[in-house]
């Protein structure tokens, strides 16, 4: 007979699948930012790899959750748990190809000299990483105070890509002939801040699914009045 | 007592309201644009204001899916319907985020003179806004060819952003007083890329629907073999 219990396994089961795709997502962004920084190509590969991994545990937890919300017709606070596990891994897959995109540029960037020494970037990079474990864990372990750090941070990270395309604007417009190098990193830049987009909007499921409250569309709402 | 045709009644006005989103995206879409075209910062105020609509309307389609699924505890097809609904209305939404940030570019650009006449764009966002009216349809009647087509059309549209890319490089390259002005213009050729993304993303989830069959990743395997 399926007891309560038997349930509460399952959802473990989904929590740590979910963990476990959020710790290959993180190896992700690591790596193409550190393919680009250490100018190693073949760590980019490595990006590629990991992918398909993603994509496979994305299939997993979606097939988990549907035959949870089938077979076990949950309730109330488990019900949102699941449905908002499945919003997660579409973002988290999403990080994923945000990561094989910088992984792309970065073996562009590699062919030609280094245009610029990168700060802002791998300091994005580790902003963005915070995020992703963090957000993760708000959401196994319900916290929605960590969730809200999380909505924070995704500023420092916007306020960083701003700068980033500010300066590249300026090596663009002192010399043309730096074009092409600046227009990749900036679309790395703009990976990076999509990545934090997409742990902002996890956190805000967290936040919604903890509080049962609508923080994003609120803070919209109060960010216009402002 | 609740009947069958109960359900079936909420599911069409589920259905609906999928379908006013869908509507009220396309909206914004084309007025973000228009907005461009026109040289008419106006337009784009309309965007700002629908915002808020489309951001009410998840909310109130997300609660709808969240009922659906504990009160009716649905089987199968129609669990996989309100499941595939509640990640259609996440990227309806994102497409509206992308609709204000290219709003936004618009209010910028219309202070300048204008650097190139607009042909590119226009015909991107026309076969985004195409990519967003079919696969709605696709979903609502369950018809994967439908949202087979929508996939293809992702081709052309990634095929015109790099087209607009690199015209843009040239711009900047020969001259850099453009580079401001061409970084913006790149930017709402992203976007309108990143709203054929979203519409990919909900034709794969109406194809996975209708056929159980996950083609996403599959097309991903296919294309890294070739």
């Amino acid at each position: 007979m399926v007891t309560e219990t038997h349930f509460q396994k399952e959802l473990e089961e989904l929590k740590e699948n979910l963990l476990k795709m959020a710790v290959m997502v993180d190896e992700a962004i690591r790596d193409s930012v550190r393919s680009l920084v250490k100018r190693d190509s073949d760590i980019a590969q490595k990006v590629f790899e990991g992918e398909d991994r993603i994509n496979k545990m994305e299939i997993t937890i979606d097939d988990m959750c549907l035959r949870l919300l089938a077979l076990r017709q949950p309730m109330a606070v488990d019900l949102r748990f699941i449905t908002s596990a499945m919003k997660i891994v579409t973002d988290l897959e999403r990080m994923g190809d945000q990561a094989v995109n910088i992984a792309e540029r970065a073996i562009s960037l590699n062919q030609d000299p280094q245009l610029k020494p990168y700060i802002d970037l791998p300091r994005m990079a580790e902003i963005a990483q915070s995020m992703v474990k963090d957000v993760l864990d708000a959401f196994v372990t319900r916290n929605s105070k960590l969730a809200r750090s999380v909505c924070e941070r995704d500023d420092l990270v916007d306020g960083l890509n701003d700068q980033v395309f500010r300066e590249l604007l300026t090596y663009m417009m002192s010399d043309p002939k730096t074009t092409t190098r600046a227009v990749h990193l900036m679309i790395v830049s703009r990976c990076l801040e999509r990545i934090a987009d997409h742990a902002t909007n996890i956190a805000e499921d967290v936040i919604f699914m903890v509080d049962a409250l609508v923080i994003k569309h609120h803070a919209d709402a109060k960010e216009k009045e402002a």
